[in-house]
């Protein structure tokens, strides 16, 4: 799935006079629209974790239960194109990978280090490595440092640190999962089967196993979400999860930047790294330590200082950071602000077959603080009225219009064509539980024949379940996002609004360069 | 997948002196055991509705974009065992169903009659259909009466009802789906395909798609869950919401029930009727009209009223209904309470193998207001430390352990087992990432060894997708719940937490019986 916020930059020409939000947003959609690809590479201190020109696996094992082959099959699964060297001394061969019984054994051309050998062994490895000329980066997934707060481990960390930093080797770890980049068919993980498509989102992770799964669930989508980098940073001995966020600002292929965050240590400069990435693309946050209890788990987990909550909150705000609450919201954000242009206002259509779920998305908006329900004018009532089945609810409230369960295929187009043309609509929810006696596919057929190429963003709620998975997916594959429940679709509706509003005033403060 | 909550009654004799909230549990455990499933026709109104011994469907159709046509086809799919007759004057079989020219000519022995004709021949129906002795229930599935407020069409609904006084037959709608049985393999709607598998959750809703759509949703969990009872009661002309919860309080067969609720009329009645409903099963409610703009919605969709939310809200609280905010909540609550022992206690334990998804579920449970997070003994912590690896985190914050990504299949259940024996734990999530140096289904195996059989709830959160399904799968066959996301599985054990409570408040005051 192409994916793409091409952010605040002139892409291409239009041909009429431009500027402001309606430049912003013109390239915006033709970003979306030409998905540009291509990965450029500025020389950031992280290009050798995502861009290794070739790869040793230090601790690479045969025995399929140790992170050291598991290591080794994902790099396979991803079909890495640069060379891997497995360091092992007892085996010959692991996975098609040649084992070498030292480090130094290796040939030149590596690049980036992966290192799954025992704790205690780590800080030798690494004087090794500084006797090499080519290692610039190393993954440290091995855990048993800093984190179990023990004196002797946390030495052990520092001194791995003081080898690294004399033979100019950035770390990422210890105690992390690494990196994987769709871009560079890259993964340093031992995380069970990722689906390796390429997309717009980039996710860093202050949880190892939640940002896997985080990809994971992206992979369940109707169309499998893809993503383009992943990063876990673990005890940031040395790169830290801000230098990773600056990395996915610069960075071409991200479009979207997920963040799972227990917490920084330096809020100021969180603020300032967090903004240069949101005058760029959009940047999503699930934050936990809402309680006490949540902070004392996180503390005890990468121990960060969770902070208040209250505090956090506020800086998202300041920064345009988007909160979200949970996983699935993240990933349903991040898809709609993928595929869909910005709405170039707050007020949200509400457009539904079915009075229930439309209600539910309803209530979404109105409690949601950031956005509000569209104002119809008198003629997009009067159209409605007449394109509607008799017993169309329409305007109450005003913005909603509940189409009824008697709405054909061919008024679903109908009516979103009409909302979609008004001024005081800037952006539309379509529901719809198509019954027996429509065909979901015809649903979605229709409604992408007016949703495509539209200025506005339309979201599609379809219930539900397999009934309309081949509807979905038709959507899905033409770019416009599809969601399980209302409430979901709202609430990613909500997402894009509070984008297009902290893109406005980006260009009204002149931030838009 | 058997369900039960056999509520507050004697089930069986244990031997050992029982009382009070003691005989509560242990009936609640027997009857999850042993999941009785004859129903039971006490001869309430309603059961010629969801019992009938024979159907008529006015207005069948030979095409497929009928209404008329769906319902025979749904009827023929659920395989009601029944004689169904069908009303066509130009067809002589629909799907297999014999066609009679008039309802006059249909045999006797009908019991509930489905009306799918036009709105302006209803009337005249309902006159044909009094001159029977039959027919004692319809359900009015055609639409274009009191609801579009219009008053000839509101009068259509008036001289419907004034027909069907005079002959004694109760009326379901008009403006409905009608109802489903799996008990009595009975679908009167026309919904997209619903699984039709026996369970222990009986839904009404306001919203008829909104209903089916849950019911579908339902039948997409690892396990498909089941349900006894669906129930959409449209324009409620006769048949009403309370009624529904009436009859569910007393179906032997419904063990949880699930509500969408748009508003009521007589609140002192819903809360009387609620209460009647609580005092036997849990009832979830997920209410709308959160917002003005919510409630205005509701209006337009069912005339009701929605009135303020705290209201509704404080009103719940007081009959012990559980509010959930969406429609997984409300199925995986349902879940959970259908298959696991009520907690006795309000304190929960997070053991978890990755600290992300944990502090997620700590977070969840710290703010919900209802459940706080257990309280290890010395011996728990000292014996989990001894179980688990040296960088377990455990006890911080107090009831929570994170495990580690190093925790083995069996120290999954090793942990399991120790905090069940806490008398400071009340019930407990299990969170589980399994790395691919795991194998998923020996983690279900091993926490099934211990949670099979235990007097204390045990919900597991296996993450993610494919690769923890058939574990899932696993869980869920043998009585365990499980969920996709760590905030699920904890909202999930609030609600459980509720509801214990409840039963224990209902126990202390001595409603029990």
């Amino acid at each position: 799935m192409p994916c793409g916020e091409p952010a605040l930059r002139d892409v291409h020409e239009t041909g009429r006079p431009r500027g402001g939000f309606q430049r912003v947003m013109d390239d915006y959609q033709a970003g979306v629209m030409q998905m540009p690809r291509v990965a450029t590479r500025d020389g950031n201190g992280l290009d050798a974790f995502f861009y290794p020109k070739g790869i040793v696996v230090a601790g690479a094992s045969n025995n399929p239960s140790k992170a050291g082959h598991q290591v080794l099959k994902n790099l396979r699964r991803a079909n890495f194109p640069g060379p891997v060297y497995a360091v092992n001394p007892k085996e010959e061969e692991i996975l098609g990978y040649k084992c070498y019984p030292r480090l130094s054994d290796v040939p030149a051309g590596v690049q980036l280090m992966i290192v799954t050998i025992p704790a205690e062994s780590v800080p030798e490895l690494f004087k090794e490595a500084s006797a090499r000329e080519d290692i610039e980066a190393a993954v440290v997934l091995a855990s048993g440092f800093a984190e179990t707060g023990i004196p002797e481990r946390v030495h052990l960390q520092e001194e791995m640190i003081s080898y690294a930093k004399k033979a100019g080797i950035r770390v990422m770890g210890p105690n992390c999962v690494g990196v994987m980049n769709t871009d560079n068919k890259l993964d340093t993980t031992f995380a069970p089967t990722v689906k390796s498509i390429p997309g717009g989102l980039s996710v860093i992770s202050q949880s190892g196993a939640l940002g896997a799964s985080l990809l994971m669930f992206a992979g369940d989508h109707p169309v499998p979400m893809g993503f383009s980098k992943f990063c876990h940073v673990g005890n940031q001995s040395d790169v830290t999860v801000l230098e990773v966020l600056e990395y996915y600002a610069q960075d071409e292929s991200t479009k979207v930047v997920g963040m799972y965050l227990e917490g920084v240590s330096d809020g100021r400069a969180f603020m300032e790294t967090a903004r240069k990435l949101t005058g760029k693309k959009p940047l999503l946050v699930l934050k936990v330590g809402k309680s006490d209890q949540g902070s004392s788990a996180a503390l005890s987990h990468t121990g960060s200082l969770a902070g208040s909550d209250k505090v956090y909150h506020g800086a998202f705000e300041q920064v345009g950071a988007i909160r979200v609450d949970t996983i699935e919201d993240l990933l349903n954000a991040a898809k709609a602000l993928s595929m869909q242009p910005l709405p170039r206002g707050d007020r949200i259509c509400v457009l539904t077959e079915a009075g229930g779920p439309g209600t539910i998305a309803v209530d979404e908006i109105a409690t949601s603080g950031a956005a509000s329900l569209a104002r119809f004018s008198g003629r997009t009532i009067k159209e409605l009225r007449d394109c509607l089945p008799a017993m169309a609810m329409i305007g109450k409230p005003d913005g909603y219009a509940d189409m009824s369960a008697a709405a054909t295929e061919e008024q679903h187009s109908r009516a979103l064509s009409c909302v979609l043309a008004d001024d005081g609509v800037d952006a539309v929810i379509v529901i719809s539980v198509p019954p027996t006696f429509l065909s979901p596919v015809k649903v979605a057929e229709e409604i992408l024949a007016v949703a495509k190429g539209s200025k506005k963003p339309v979201l599609v709620c379809l219930m539900s379940g397999e009934w309309v998975r081949e509807a979905r997916v038709l959507l899905e594959s033409n770019g416009i996002p599809t969601f399980d429940m209302p409430d979901q679709a709202a609430r990613a509706a909500v997402a894009m609004v509070k984008r297009g509003r902290y893109c406005r005033e980006m260009v009204e403060r002149g931030d838009d360069r």
